[in-house]
C-alpha cells in the first residue's frame, strides 16, 4: 500500500510538485505540535518526539506531516536567508563510565553561557536489547535538565538500532526547529552505534579515559579512525600523568589514519569535567572545526550525503524488515540460513531463492 | 519467478528434502564440467569459473547445478571423513606498486614446493569501475602460471563490486573442488574490497611498503584492523633500515587494536621478495593461524558465519538491485534523492515512499 500521507496531493508522481503551502488539510493535533514546537515549548517538543518514536500507523503519518511542515518552513527560511544551516550537530561517545554524563552537564552549562540552546539526544544499545539504558538518564545530568535553554532527552527504550536511529535523526530535527542551535546525540562506544551517530552528525568526538593503548578495553576497533575530535577526560589529581601520555599515544596513534575530511586534521585535548579544565578550549576547537566545515561547504555536503545515506539505509531495512515479518518466509530463510551455515547450499543459491520466493509471493497475493 | 533450477525438485518447500543425489536430470553440460573439475582438469576449471560469472539467466541455472554438485559431494565426504575442510583461503591486499604479484610469484613457488596446489584469484575494484584492471594480469606471475598444480586467474571486469565479490566467492568452491588446497585472493587496498576478502577468506594478509605512519599514502583507514597478519615488503637493500621502523611502528600500531579472535594475535612479518627472505616464515605463520583457528573449531565457525553474512548480503544486493532495474522505481528514486540531499524531504518518508511504491507496484503488476 502507499504511504497514505502521500496519496494526499502533496506528492503528485510524476511531476513532484511538492507543494507544502497549502496545510488545510493538516490535522488539528498536528498544527499545534508544529506551533507548540515554534514557540520552543517544551511540552510539545517532547510530545512530538514521543509522535516521532511511536510505530502506530496513525502516528506514523501524523509525524510524517510535522516534519513535512518543519522541513518546508525550513527550506522557505533557506530561499530568503541563503543561510542553509545554522545548527551544530555534535557526536560524543566513549565507552562506559569514562565520564560523559558529568562533562556534558559542565560543557553544556558552558554553551548556555555562550548564548546556545543545546539539546541532549542519547542513542543507547543497552536499551534496544534490554529495554534498560546505560545513557539517556535524565537525572544524569540534574543542572542542564532545569535550563530553560537545555532539553535532555532519554534515549528510546524499544524498537531496532535503526529505529532508534532514524527516530533521533528525526528528533534532531524537532530540536532544531524548536530553536536548540546545538545538538548533542551521545551514545556508549559499543555495538555499530558510534558508527551510526557519527553518520547523522557534523561532528564526532570520542572520549576516552586517562590511559593509552591497550589498556582501553571499552574502546571498540575503528572509533578512533571516525573521530574529529578526541577528548581525555579525568585529566586531574592523581589522573594528570596518565592523562597526558594518554594524549601522547592517541596523538601519535592519529599519525597512522587518514583524516576524514581534507579541511580538518583530527585533534586530542585534555578536559577535566571535574575541574572544568579544559571545557573552554574543546569548545573552542569544535567551533573552529564547524566554521572551517561551513564556510568550506563541506557541511552542506556532508549532511545531503548524510541524508542520501539514511534514505537508503531506510530502503533496505524496510524491505529487509517486510521480508522477516511475513511467516513463512521467516521460516524458509531460518532453514535455508542453516544450510548455507553447513556449507549444503551456497550463499548465492539461497539468497536467490528467497528473494524470488518473497517476489513470487508477493505478486500471487494480490490475484488472490 | 521462483528460480528455475529451484522448481524442479530437488527443493521442496516446506520439507527442505534437498536431494542431490539423483542428477539424472542435470544437463551433460555441467555434468561434464563436474567431471573435469573433479579430474583437475584446467580447461574445465577455467570454463566453469566463466560460467558462474555469466549473468546469462541459462548460465546462472547451470552454474547452480555445477555448484550444488559440488557441495553435494564435499558435504557426503565431510560425512565420510568427519573432516569438514583441508583448504586454505587467503586474502592478500596491499597498496598497488606494493609488489603483491612477485610476492605472490615466489610464494606461490614456496607453497607449491611443500606439495601444495594453489589458485590464485583477484577482486580488482578498478575493473569494476573502468572495465580495465590493476590486479589479475596472468603475464604478471609469469612462472606461477606455468605450473601444472598452480591456477592463475585474472578478476573479471564486469559486474558490480558485490557479483564480482559472488563470483569469486563462487570461483574458490569451483578452485577447491579441482583440487587447489591453498586459495589466496587478491586485491587493492582501496574501495570496499578489502573488507569483502577479508569476509570470504580464513586469513587477512595486509601487505606495506616499508614505510610508516604518515608516509604510508595508498593505504586505507581500517585495514590493518582488520588484518591477521601484516607483511612489510622489499625489506632488502636501501629499505632494510625503513622496513625494519616500519615494522616497529605497525607492530607498535596493533596494540591499539582488539585481535578479532582470542586465538591469534596479528603478527608483523618482514619479507622481501626479490631475495626470497621471510617467505618460509610467513608461510610457516601462516600456517600455525590455520592449524590454532581449525582445531579451535573457529574455522568451521567462521566459514560458516561468513556464509550467512553473505546471504545476506546478497539478499540485500538482489532486492535492490531489483528495485533499480525498474526504470519508473529508478527515476522515483533519483528524484527523492535529490529531495533528500536538498533537505526537503526527511530520509524515512522518502524510504517509506520508495518502498511502498516498489511493494504496490509489484503487486498490481499480476493484476492487470
Amino acid at each position: 500500500m502507499l504511504c497514505p500521507f502521500l496519496n494526499k496531493g502533496r506528492f503528485n508522481v510524476p511531476n513532484f510538485s511538492f507543494s507544502y503551502s497549502t496545510h488545510h488539510d493538516i490535522p488539528p493535533k498536528v498544527l499545534e505540535l508544529y506551533k507548540g514546537i515554534k514557540m520552543r515549548d517544551r511540552y510539545h517538543l517532547a510530545k512530538s518526539i514521543t509522535l516521532v518514536e511511536s510505530i502506530r500507523k496513525d502516528h506514523k503519518i501524523q509525524s510524517q506531516q510535522l516534519l513535512s511542515l518543519i522541513l518546508d518552513a525550513q527550506h522557505e527560511n533557506t530561499k530568503e536567508t541563503g543561510n542553509f544551516t545554522s545548527t551544530f550537530r555534535i557526536g560524543l561517545s566513549g565507552p562506559p563510565g569514562v565520564g560523559k554524563s558529568t562533562f556534558i552537564e559542565r560543557f553544556g552549562m558552558h554553551i548556555l553561557s555562550q548564548g546556545h540552546r543545546v539539546a541532549v539526544l542519547a542513542v543507547d544499545p543497552s536499551s534496544v536489547k534490554t529495554g534498560g539504558s546505560i545513557l539517556g538518564d535524565k537525572t544524569r545530568m540534574p543542572e542542564l535538565s532545569r535550563q530553560d535553554d537545555a532539553y535532555v532527552r532519554p534515549s528510546a527504550s524499544h524498537g531496532t538500532l535503526g529505529g532508534v536511529a532514524r527516530n533521533t535523526n528525526e528528533a534532531m530535527i524537532l530540536c532544531e526547529a524548536a530553536g536548540h542551535d546545538v545538538c548533542l546525540v551521545e551514545t556508549v562506544g559499543v555495538g555499530q552505534s558510534e558508527t551510526m551517530v557519527a553518520e547523522m552528525v557534523d561532528m564526532f568526538v570520542l572520549m576516552v579515559p586517562p590511559a593509552g593503548g591497550d589498556e582501553i578495553q571499552g574502546l571498540k576497533k575503528g572509533i578512533v579512525e571516525i573521530s574529529d575530535l578526541i577528548i581525555v577526560n579525568k585529566s586531574d589529581g592523581i589522573f594528570a600523568n596518565a592523562a597526558r601520555e594518554a594524549m601522547t599515544e592517541y596523538t601519535s596513534a592519529l599519525k597512522y589514519l587518514h583524516p576524514r575530511t581534507s579541511f580538518w586534521s583530527p585533534q586530542v585535548i585534555k578536559v577535566s569535567a571535574k575541574t572544568n579544565s579544559g571545557l573552554v578550549e574543546a569548545w573552542e576547537l569544535m567551533q573552529d572545526y564547524y566554521n572551517i566545515m561551513k564556510s568550506s561547504g563541506e557541511l552542506f555536503k556532508k549532511r545531503g550525503e548524510q541524508r542520501k545515506l539514511w534514505m537508503w539505509r531506510q530502503i533496505t531495512s524496510e524491505l529487509l524488515d517486510r521480508l522477516g515479518s511475513d511467516k513463512e518466509i521467516k521460516n524458509l530463510v531460518d532453514k535455508l540460513e542453516q544450510k548455507v551455515f553447513n556449507g549444503e547450499m551456497t550463499s548465492g543459491v539461497a539468497a536467490d531463492y528467497v528473494v524470488d520466493t518473497f517476489t513470487h509471493k508477493y505478486s500471487i497475493t494480490e490475484t488472490n
